[in-house]
Formats: C-alpha cells, sequence, structure tokens
C-alpha cells in the first residue's frame, strides 16, 4: 500500500504518521510507502529516517506529480489553511482550500481514468460547514441530516470540498470518505490560525505554569475530541469497508466525528481539578467579539449516532481531554 | 440602471430581456443599459436594435472585461450547462457552471473593492441541488431547511455556486440572492440537453402534431412551474429590499421557486383535454434509465412558503401550464 498524507507536518498529520508507522499496516495490508507532503518539512528525524517514507516539501498543488508519481491507494487529506487565516486572507483560503483540493482530485481521477486504479480518499472536512441563517436556525442538536450552512470563509471552502469528493466518488474516479472534524483539543505545541485554537492554550498553558487568554465567555458551549479519538475516527472511516452493515461506509453523505458537548468554563472547572487554582488563575478572559462570532456560530451537540455505527464515540468528559493531553506529554 | 443578464440567449434570458425592456425600470429606477451576454448571438432584432441594449457574444469568462466595463448594478446569472451536458462531458460542467461563476464573481469584487459600488446578484440555481443519500432519504415535501445532496455534476456545480455566491454576499462583495429554479415547462423552442427536456416536449411536440417521446413512467412526480411564474420569481427576487419583512430579501438561504408537483400522466391527461387524442396519442412512452434516474432523483414536492412570503406561488394546474404556453404562442 502506498498511503499519502496531505498537511502531514500539522499536529493531526504527525500523530496520523506516527500511527501508521506504528501499525504498519492498512486493513491488513501491509504500507510499504507512506508519503508525507506538507509545505513545511517534517520535524521529526525519526520519520523522515524510516525506509517506507517519502517526503514531498513544498506546495501541495504543485507538487502532486510526485505525490502521483506512483499509483496511489490512500490518501489522507489534511492540508488546509484554517479558519482565521482564511477570513483574515480571502483569496488564501480558496487557493489552499479549494483549489489545492480540486488539482489533487483530479490528479487522482488521472490516475483512475488511466487504470492504474481508483485512490480512497478520506478528507478532513470541519463542524464549520454548520451554521445559522436568519430563516433557519440551528436545531439544538446536530446530525448529518442539519442543512450545512457555513458562516466563514473556511466553512463554505470545505463544504464545497465535501461536494467535489463526493462527485468524484459519484464518478468512480475515487473512493472518497468525509469525516467532519470537532474542534480538536487539547493539542500540544504552538498556538495556530485557527480560530479555535484558544480550546487547547487555554489548558495547555497553564499546565506549563504560562498565562492564556480566554477570548469567549465562559458560557458558550463547544463540541470537542481529543487527538487520540480523531486520529482514530480518520482511521476507522479510511479503513472500513464499503457497505450497508455496521461498521461499513455507505454512500456518500459526510460522517460528523463524535463530539463531547462542553462548556469553557467546564474546561476551566476541569483544568482547576487536575492541576489546582494556580493553573487556573492564569487564565484571563477577555472576550474577543470576532472570535467569539466564528466559534459561536458552530454547533456545540451532536447527534452522535451516525458516527456510532462506525464504531465511533465521543471522549466522555472535560476531565478525560486534559488528562489525555497529559498522558500524550509523559507516555 | 445598467443591468446584465448572462445566458441572456436562452430561453429564461429571452423572456426576462423582453420583459425588463418592456418596463423599463428595476425597482423604480430606469433601465438605461441592459448588456446581454451569451455564447449565442442574441437571436432578435427588434431586441439588439434597441438603443439601451449591449451585445456580448462570446464566452463569458474570456468576456468578463466587456461586461464590467462600466458598473455593474444587477447581474442576473442565467449561463449555464444543463444537466445532461454535465453528465456526459465532466469537465465541460466544471467550466461553464463552476469556474465562469467565480470569474464573475471575482469581477463583481473587484468593482466593489473599487468602490464603483456593490452588485446585486441573481442566481438561478435548480431544485438539482436536492436528492437522497442511502443513508439520507428526501422527505416527502422538500423545503428550505431540507439538506442538498445533490446526485449530478450540475446539482452539485448549482450547489458549491450557491455557496460562493453567499460566501462573496457575507464578504460584501456583492448582494447576492440564490433563487433554486423548478424544472421550467412548458418551454417552446427545440428541445436542449437538459434531462428535464422531455416535460416540455411531451407537450410542445403533439401540440404541433409532431410525435414525442416520454422516457420516463407516466406516474413520475415532477415539480413544475411555468416560464412566466420563473421570470417573475427572479424579478421579484431581484428587486426585494432586503429586510425580514413580508417580501423583503433576508439573509443568505437561498429560495425555491414555488413549485406545482404533478405526475407526466397528469400532464398527459390535461394534453388530452386540451387538444384531444390525436394529439396525446403522439406521446410514446420509452423510458430511458438514464433520463428517469436523474429526473426521478430530483424532489417532487415543494413546501412553498419561503417563496410566498415574498408574494411567490406555484402555478394552479398541469391545465394552467399548457393554457400558459398555448397563450404564448398567440398573444
Amino acid at each position: 500500500m502506498r498511503v499519502v498524507i496531505t498537511g502531514a507536518s500539522g499536529f493531526l498529520g504527525r500523530q496520523l504518521t506516527a500511527e501508521l508507522l506504528r501499525t504498519r499496516n492498512f486493513s491488513g495490508w501491509p504500507i510499504t510507502r507512506l508519503v508525507l507532503a506538507d509545505r513545511i518539512a517534517p520535524p521529526d528525524d525519526s520519520v523522515t529516517g524510516d525506509s517506507r517514507v517519502d517526503v514531498v516539501h513544498g506546495d501541495l498543488h504543485a507538487d502532486l506529480g510526485a505525490v502521483f508519481a506512483e499509483p496511489v491507494d490512500v490518501v489522507f487529506h489534511l492540508a488546509a489553511a484554517v479558519s482565521a487565516e482564511c477570513e483574515a486572507d480571502f483569496d488564501l483560503g480558496w487557493h489552499a482550500n479549494l483549489d489545492t483540493t480540486r488539482a489533487l482530485l483530479e490528479a487522482a481521477r488521472a490516475q483512475q481514468v488511466a487504470g492504474r486504479g481508483v485512490p480512497r480518499l478520506v478528507f478532513a472536512s470541519s463542524l464549520a460547514v454548520y451554521g445559522a441563517d436568519p430563516a433557519l436556525p440551528l436545531p439544538p442538536v446536530v446530525s448529518e441530516a442539519t442543512p450545512a450552512l457555513p458562516q466563514s470563509s473556511y466553512g463554505v471552502q470545505k463544504l464545497m470540498c465535501e461536494q467535489l469528493i463526493g462527485e468524484y466518488t459519484r464518478r468512480g474516479f475515487i473512493d472518497g470518505r468525509v469525516a467532519r472534524l470537532m474542534t480538536v483539543a487539547v493539542r500540544p505545541g504552538k498556538p495556530n490560525a485557527a480560530a479555535s485554537g484558544f480550546l487547547s492554550s487555554i489548558i495547555r498553558e497553564p499546565l506549563a505554569g504560562l498565562p492564556a487568554t480566554c477570548p469567549v465567555h465562559p458560557g458558550l458551549r463547544v463540541a470537542l475530541a481529543s487527538p487520540r479519538r480523531t486520529i482514530d475516527g480518520l482511521l476507522r472511516i479510511a479503513q472500513a469497508q464499503r457497505g450497508s452493515g455496521p461498521g461499513q461506509w455507505e454512500g456518500r453523505l459526510p460522517v460528523n466525528l463524535p463530539a463531547l458537548t462542553v462548556t469553557v468554563a467546564d474546561l476551566l472547572t476541569a483544568l482547576r481539578r487536575v492541576a489546582g487554582d494556580q493553573a487556573a488563575n492564569l487564565v484571563t478572559i477577555t472576550p474577543d467579539p470576532a472570535i467569539e462570532a466564528l466559534v459561536g456560530s458552530w454547533p456545540a451537540a451532536f447527534d452522535n449516532r451516525r458516527a456510532a455505527r462506525l464504531g465511533l464515540h465521543p471522549d466522555p468528559s472535560a476531565l478525560s481531554l486534559i488528562r489525555d493531553y497529559l498522558g500524550t506529554l509523559s507516555p
């Protein structure tokens, strides 16, 4: 199996890389090549030194020739410009999210048309495809039957990519599967330009003894998933057989990865319980209307039944999110 | 007012042109220029001879410079490759429907950014954005709250354009309004490459003493609107003030134009009533699985309440569709 990860140097890309190198197989087939594509070079020598790994370092759109130089069996398409970037730079979002995905799909189609196999493609979409319109409020609990009404450039681009992937799948050019990711927390490392980044930093920074700013009111409800469950979800969806039974992938409808609904206050309470008052008091609440509007436009509560049919379940609690994060720090 | 119609040489474009030249105004403002853009030259000298009319004849994507040479106040964006064309030629559909619309929106954005005014843009989308997935069947009655799950290239492209228009509107580059058109019947003239074209030809051809083939089972239910009500809908939506009151246009949610639900058998019965057995017997039922699958994937029954708030109502009956058509033949 030749497996490709786009956005491989991002946080989820690195987690997925580590997991695939560890398990060494995909649906029981050995992974012979793992292609890591990203604008940013892979940060970890232990990965790039692995004899199975090929690095494609540069603009994905320009480098698709290298990615598809040999037949691709599976693509995890994680590369994206994130929400706040796309709000700040209108043109960047269309290029990085829409045009690059379309070019990737065209490369996959060319492979299929040339008789070199139908690539399986797992796309990391986002809960940001959901939102409310004055004439159509969000229901209290969102499911895959809820109409997608994105309220951000990022959400629009993700939804358009979902549609492209569905259509290329219907035509038989790819076997596409769309997973809508929840906000992933707690992320390690530095803050990124995602509007939701604070949901990690208000835990991560105080645990490291650093101050953190929370740009929303503590009553705001959010839909979260741990990195581990997010990676598990992507892998499960990628490896599912096509069919209509439990655990199988049917049709072209996206699946929402399972979500834990918590308030920001729940997170801060859990932080206080795990790390004490000194850590929790490092968080300052300073609402930022732009962040609050963007994150507040996303749904906070999900009907997780479609994910459950694939064997995927939400994290149990705010406390478990923090403990999961601490577990990755001291393995 | 400088008003642009793309796809102006198509059937709806010509009807809209005639109506705008007749009423001479838009929301009470005189129409000083009417720009007719199409790959096909306008067929009617009486139109091109009108001193208010400018013709932009060619590929819209290439000719946007001419369209936006002077500030555009209103665009009716009707230009599109139709459903069966897009199924037959995958690349054509993306170029004609997605890329051209995106280029049009970029030209509109450039106008806004240059301080030359925010164009109002009315987009002719389609009921083909709706469809069923194995995991999510179509409800018996479809409304704007029903998730769009297109089952054709054309439907996917229309949905992606809707999303683009919503996003350019949210950013303030345009004032976009999306109308989802029903199948328009009875259309005069020659059959086009739309999969739904038979819904006109099974009436039009027998009325002219010609045979016609019906490629679906007569029990198939369809959602129809007359040309007149379709044009009325586009004009009403274009001229609505922004606001949340009755008759006003709010937010970015598309509106489904009002639909009359009939079976193909209802149409044939009405034809028999209007034109007698001899005409009705000219129709041969020869199901074509491809057409049946495509047209059968579209919803047939609509909740028309959102359109009704704009003062738009469905045609009353199959009989009225035929009588409307006969009325246009003998004005």
